[in-house]
């Protein structure tokens, strides 16, 4: 292994405006998505803007996984870090059902070069 | 303007490892970092890992800092993401200069295309 850890760029667009703006349901979908990747969560904050939008960051043992949703725009930003061997494909496959995103792309990145 | 956000992706190596093992230090660094960006702070998760390493989530009105620290490697990855004009050079500086790193690069993404 020449790295620390992985990181996963995911774009959900045409998200269910509903879904991507109730607090309750973010929290509970990106816990639940965190727990399906086997992280282990340390401790998580979620937040409601207004007029809309929220935010979550869930501190895992493995790094982080962090959300912001844009419901003007039916859009949400997660970013998945870990250091360890989790199930992110779980992960995102279950935010991307939860929160009905009609696209999605993912950007994938080495963290940490060992080689530094 | 096409995108909602713009995200930065930090990798600090050659830090001093006794300044990115001590978790005060890291903490009181990051959310620094975050206020030189002029960014609003909601809330922060920062957590010392047991042999070593620091873990820090910073919710930000503009979208989050994350920060996590390997002593063993002196390296540190951060995550700086934002949705309005901040000043994320300021505050990429100020942790390069507190964490004394060697070398840094960076990676900075648009997220959220709005043309989606």
């Amino acid at each position: 292994m020449n790295h620390l850890g992985i990181q996963h760029i995911v774009e959900f667009y045409r998200c269910s405006r509903s879904i991507i703006s109730d607090g309750k349901q973010v929290e509970k979908v990106t816990l639940e998505a965190a727990r399906l990747a086997n992280a282990t969560i340390i401790e998580s904050i979620f937040h409601k803007f207004s007029p809309q939008g929220i935010s979550g960051v869930i501190l895992i043992a493995e790094s982080h996984l962090t959300i912001h949703t844009w419901p003007e725009h039916c859009y949400a930003a997660v970013d998945f870090f870990s250091c360890g061997v989790l199930d992110h494909k779980a992960a995102i496959a279950h935010m991307q059902k939860e929160f009905e995103a009609v696209k999605r792309s993912i950007e994938t990145f080495k963290r940490g070069d060992l080689k530094e």
